[in-house]
Parts: structure tokens; sequence; C-alpha cells
């Protein structure tokens, strides 16, 4: 059945929202104060991330569940003609996409923050309080720091695409990423936190990271510090980059046999 | 074939007795003393609660596996007319959902209690005892803990719901979630229990709190300590009013596609 | 195609000599001096374990990888006809499966010590190097202790048949179970080391853990100490009496819907 | 559709190319200074390089996955006669598939350079630099270290084999594998790293360890010490051994039923 632009806008709201919200609690639970999860270590981060984005992609199924821009991206670079049944790939119906993934992202994030409310009032620190929002450097240089991303985000896109050939040698409609199933995604985002994570704390999504910070700033959280927008701009240009490449590097080595 | 009121009751009595006797049991090694599992960490309980669902799930196909209050309400307000083939969403049908998962919760506590007797008589704080049974809060604020608890039961009803839409665009008969395959859920409440879990511990299910508490309470557990009955009352509402809003949004947030 | 009494030996032999394996390999890298994974935490033992189920079961495919004279009697007690196409439930079966269960336990845990020869050296505690081969109690009961190896051989057992019931509502040749998958094993493998293998180490296996104790006793490892004869039987009687138990229970408790 | 051994040749780099990029990734993540992942642990490692396995082995479904010159070995040491549909096992195909897993080997480490520049920078250590790359022994011993190597790459290429066979009762085709979902092989590689990983870090791959050893000797990596090449022969000599028996071991201990 054909997919309205409304239905997509909806989705990809419903969808990122929950992947924040699940994405940004397992932070909250590991760094902020007095939580049962306090320290609970990367792994339980790395888990975390990839199980939220499992529960995003399940009920995102209606428009193919990209919930990042630069998944939407990849899969325009790399050349295919519809994101859903009926939705062709236009300028209108990518702003729907990533318009829909920053306001789905700043709910989210905003759920986090009630959820957690008392333990953001509880930790000192205004660098943890920013952490369950945005990504952060643990070496600040933008250039590698960049990088980080860019490769993170390719493996992000490519294997994802990757999955659609796998199935039946021929690149399916990406609305058929749900169907899949959403645990091979999962598995991926885990991968990726474990192996490319160190340097950044893999954003790999423009919208996981901006939507936060804008949260981070319009939110009256107590004794909040800055919201870094000095670094902003790598979680957004390095996904961007890395998805956009990885949609061009799939037609050349991603053969349908 | 139909399935009777009578095979929908003992098969939930099963499933959340398996529920409770293998989440109440990671809890017991990681906080009772002497154990194997003794400190072994929140990532630890998070899967051992998972899992504890996958297996509960898995021996309850026969009822649709609902193991929760929460979950059966959110079907009710989801606008289900059936819980399974030839059972009826009536009254009749949610008290026997619910009294059956009251009974079987009561029972599973009582196993874990007989698996770790000699590790409840070596343990001496009363409130590591109680937290085998029941879950309490970090920081406690009965306002914000209910908050905890709604966004996490919403997430848990939300998704299990999702997975019914997602298959084939049409929400299935409850009783097909079984056969879907027990995995999803499991990872669903890994990820709940990662990024949720750790202001109030995730009840996230009104009848693993409360029908453990009455276990606590009868128990002639070696130097226990109080139930704690001011608190409990929240793991109760908290999931049944997240539970029946999930119902309520899927409606209009998971698309028939 | 009707299998052979021959076929199910070899294959009961190579499936326990594998579970053994990678089962004793985890507990060795987490306790023998001077491993990568030395200190490594009771999680990965229990990853460890599970995924010790997986290889062996994947393995077994020919003799529906019991790999556990529990499993075999739980089989027996609810009542299966075959074990596997041509292969009937009669003594001489039996006899076959658990005999190539022990050889192939004893088996297993001799590769062991081959893998992990200079890290045996290594080691001063004669405790931790039994360790590797069988399961020993924290807290020395062996009524309770009984009691603990019944409840989680029981939920293996129970959980196993539940498996086949739910897939399509009637019982399936046991054999079957390899083809399910065996994922769905491994899980409730570390289900139950999670949460009800702290207080013995769960054996859940007489194969398990009687084979490796004869190949401690018989193996020239250095400044070995006792094998712990006295604790032996119980991991023996506790798991044959919670898996007969369970294939009794299942005949009443998971329904033919 | 046939598949042409120049698809196999860019299939391979490709998959092996990731397979190092996130396995070298969640390396540099756990040993270098200042990352978020620094001292994650052995269960992080595990983890890391099953899902790097998982991600490799999604991207090359071209050309089957090998990956590593132990699997390609094996599956002609198992009497294939097909790598993939039109690809005939001769020495030609089994140089491409070689040449190429070398090839992407040491692409990947590289990316693993990138992605973790400034953390080599600000690490003292040379040793935690070359473990990155490649393995090394914990009691440094060529004979046991062999063994070790030996049973571990055994286990790999036999269940692999095992899970080609299991499926339907004929091997088959190779190219198969990857069509069979990634995530049996992921989770073995996490059981081979959890349960004989401890001793030598597990190479069980000849590509996995040469190659980026290589890109350790050519890379301007800042303060980097020896590549430790008196020990190189070890993680090629013994995944080859066992490799190439397991091959020979699947034709008489997995049966075809």
């Amino acid at each position: 059945m054909d997919i309205t632009v409304g239905t997509v806008f909806l989705s990809e709201v419903v969808g990122t929202a929950m992947l924040l919200l699940l994405g940004g609690g397992v932070v909250a639970n590991v760094v902020l104060a007095k939580n049962k999860g306090e320290g609970g270590g990367w792994l339980l981060i790395n888990f975390g991330w990839g199980l939220a984005v499992f529960a995003g992609v399940t009920v995102a199924y209606a428009s193919g569940a990209h919930l990042n821009p630069a998944v939407t991206l990849g899969i325009v670079t790399s050349g295919a003609t519809e994101f859903a049944p009926g939705v062709p790939v236009d300028a209108f119906s990518i702003l729907a996409y990533i318009g829909a993934q920053m306001i789905g992202a700043i709910l989210g994030a905003g759920l986090v923050y009630l959820a957690y409310k008392k333990h953001f009032d509880a930790t000192a620190d205004p660098a943890l309080k920013l952490a369950v929002f945005s990504t952060g450097p643990e070496i600040r240089s933008y250039g590698w720091n960049l990088v980080t991303e860019i490769i993170g985000t390719f493996v992000l896109v490519f294997v994802v695409l990757g999955f659609g050939r796998a199935g039946d040698g021929e690149l399916e409609s990406p609305a058929g990423l749900a169907a899949l199933g959403a645990l091979p995604v999962a598995l991926l985002v885990v991968a990726i936190g474990a192996s490319l994570g160190g340097p950044t704390g893999y954003a790999i999504n423009p919208a996981r990271d901006l939507g936060p910070r804008i949260a981070h700033a319009l939110l009256p959280i107590r004794g909040k510090g800055s919201s870094d927008w000095s670094y902003s701009w790598v979680p957004v240009a390095g996904p961007l980059i890395g998805g956009g490449l990885a949609g061009l590097a799939s037609t050349a080595l991603l053969p349908i046999v």
C-alpha cells in the first residue's frame, strides 16, 4: 500500500523519539548520580544504544526507519528512487524525513530529562549532564574527530545498505529495512560503539546529536553548563559526509549477485 | 483452535512464575552474600531479567504470554477484541489474566527463596533481601518515581504492540506474540532496564512487584525487614497508567501500512 | 531419513565434547593465571557457557543435540516415543545417548587442558584448577545444593520442551530441536547461569560435571588437588531429578493449542 | 547467477577490511589511552570482534564471506567443489581468496589507525600499540601457543561447516553462508574469544594477524616498537593447521542426515 509523506513524518518522529529516549537514558543511568546503573561501563552503554535502535526501528516500520539524516542521505546517494512505496526520493521527502528526525530527537531528549529529573538535580558536574544529551570528544581535535565520525557513519550506512542487498540480490526498497528485522541494525550499532566509539562517542547521526543539544539549551536543567556549540558541527558534518560516501561506495562495492 | 479461559489461566501462572523465578534469581545472585555472581553489576541484572522474559514468554505461548497486567490493560485500550482465539476481551478474561499473573509471581518468588535459601541466611542487610523480591527507588520521590515507571512501561507496551503491527501490517491477535518469538520482547526488556531502570529499578509490571512483595511478607525469611508497603503503590499505579496510555497511543502512532 | 544409533552416538560425543571444550574453556580463561580474560566476571562465564551450548547443539544436529542425560531423561518422562527418526525411546538408545555424553564430556575436558596447559602450570591454587572441570557450591549444604540444582535443571528441560511445543502446537520430534536453531537453548543457558547459578555453579547436567571430574582425576595436572568426590553426587542426582520432573510437568503444564 | 573471480576478490577485500576495522577498533578502544572504552574488559573485546565478523560477513555476501585463509582451506579439505556458483575450487580461486583477504586486512588496519590517530599519539607503551594490530601470547611458548591456535581455529571452521550441514542435511554451497545469516558466525567468534582466547588472543585467522602486522611495520605510528616477527608464524601456521584438520574431520564427524 502506498504511504503518504504525512505517515512518513509521524513514523520518523515516533521512532527517533524512542531512539533518543532509550539512547540518552542509558547514558543518564551510567553517568548521573545515585542511579542503579551508575558506573556501569562502556559495554552497558553500547548495548543500551544498540537496543535503543532496536526499539526505534521497530516502531518506525511505516517509514523504513531511517531515524538518521545520514541514512537518508546515503539512500539518496546510493541511487534509490523511492524511500517507501509511494514516497519518491525528492527534496520534499528528504525535508520531511530530516525535519521529523530533528523533532523526534528533541522530544526524546526531553523525555529522558523527565525520567531522570531527580538524578539531574543530584549530579554536580555540568559536563555529565551534557553527556546525557550530546557527544563530545575525549581528545579535542576537530580534524581527527571529524575523521572518526566519517569512518563510523560510513560503516553504519554501508552495512545497512549491505543488509538490503545480501537478502535476495536486489536492492530492496528501503522501506523493507524494518521488515528485515530491527535486530541486525541494533547489533551493528553495538559494533560501532564498541569498535569506533572510543574517541568521539559515536554520534554517527546528526539528529541524534544536534536535536538533544538544542533540548539541552532549552530545558531548565538545574546547574547546567555550556551546550558546547563550538564542537556541534563535527557530529553533523562527519555523519553527513560518511553517510553520503557510503551510499556512493555501495554502488561499486556491494555487487548485485 | 479455540483456547479456554482455564488454559489461559494455567499458562499465565506458569509463565509469570518462570519470569519471577529467573528475574528474582538474578538479583539474588548479584546482591546476596557468597554467590558466584555477587557484585556482578547492572548489565548482568539487565540480561538476567531480559532472559527471564524470554523463558517466561516461551512457556506461556498458550495465552499470548502477557505475564503483566500492564500489557493486558494496554491490549484492552488498543481496542483489540480477542486476547487469544476464543478468548474475548471482557471483564472475566481480564480477571483471569491478572489473577493468574499475581499467583504466578508469588509462586516464582517463593522458588527464588528455595534456590537461594542459604544465601538469604548468610546475608545481613534486610534491604538486600527485599531487593530480591521488589523494586525500590534510589531517590525516594513518589511523584517522579511514578513518572519514571509510567515512561518505562509506556515503552514496553508501545513497542510490544509495534512488534505485532510491523509484522504484516495488521494488528495480529495478541496470542500471536509468543509465536513471533520471545527474543524481541526479551531484548526490549534489556533495553528498558539499561536505559530507564536507573531511578526505580524498572518494575514496569504490577504483578512482578506486588506479587513478590506479598511473598516477602509471608515467607519465613531469616532476619527480614520491612516489605516497604509505603512505596508499593508506585510500581502498581505507574505501570497501569503507562500501559493504558501506550494502548491508546498505539491507535494514533502505529499506523496500519 | 532414518538415523542409526551409531550416528546418534557419534553426534552426541562430538556435541558434548564441543560443549565441554568451550564451557570449560571460559572458566579456564577467567580463573587460571595470566590469561587475557582473567577476572573477567560472571557475565563472561555466563555468555561463554551459553555459547558453548550454541556450538555444541549446532554440531550435534544428527542426534537432536541432547548433550545432557537430564535432557534425555526429560524427553523420556514427557512421553515421547522417538528420540530421532528411526531411534525409538528404549533402554538401548538411552544408554547410547548417556554413554556418548559421558565420553564426549571427558574428551572435551581433556582438550581444555591442552589449550590451557601453560596456564594450569602457572596457577597455584588447586581449587581453581578443579573449577575448570567441575562445579562446587559456595555454601556447602548437600540438601540445599540439591534443591538449587533441581530447580535449575527443571527450568532447562521444561523450557526446552516448551520450545518444541510453542512452534506449531505439537510436540515435535526432539531431533527437531537442532533445526529450530541453537540460539534459544543458548540464551536459556545464559539465563539459568545468571539467575540460578550463584549457589552451586549450575551443573544442570550430570555428564557436564561427572565427565570432567573423571578427567581431572586422570590427567597429569601439575599441582592438582582433590577431585572433591564427596560433592560429586549432587550435580548428578539434582539434574536427573529436575529433568525427570520437568518431563512429567510438561504433560500437564505445556498445553497443546 | 554465476560469480566471477573478480567479484570474489572485491568482496573478500571489502569484507576483510570491515572485519579488521571493527576488530582492531575494539582493541584500540579498550587499550589505547583516553578512550571512552578504556579498560572496558575482555567481554567488550569479545563482543567487538564477534560483531566485526557480523559486519564483515554481511558485506561480503558475494564471495561466501570466508574472510580467513583457514576457512578457505577448511572448505577445500572438506571436499567441496565450488566456492560460489561458477567459482571452482582450484589454485587460482584459492589465491584470489587469500590475496584479497591479506589486502583487506592491511586496509582495515590502516583505517583503525586513522580512526584512533590521536589515541595512538597519546599512548606511551609500544606493546599496546602493537596489540591493536596483531595478537601475542600471555605466556610465550611456541609449541603450546600453536596448540591453542590449532584448537581455536578447528572449532571455528568445524562449527561453520556444521552450520551448512545442519540446515537441510546437505553441504550447501559455501556461498550460502552469508545468506544463512551472519549472526551464527558472529556468536561463534564471541564463543571462541571467551573460551579459547585467554592464552594467545585468538588470531584463528592468518590474514587477521599477518596483514595488520605488516600494516604496523609500514605505518608511521608515533613511538611504535617491534612488530614481534619472531611470533608471527604461530598465528599463521596454527590457524592453517586447525582449519585444514576441521575440513577433513567434517567429512567423518558431521554426518549427512
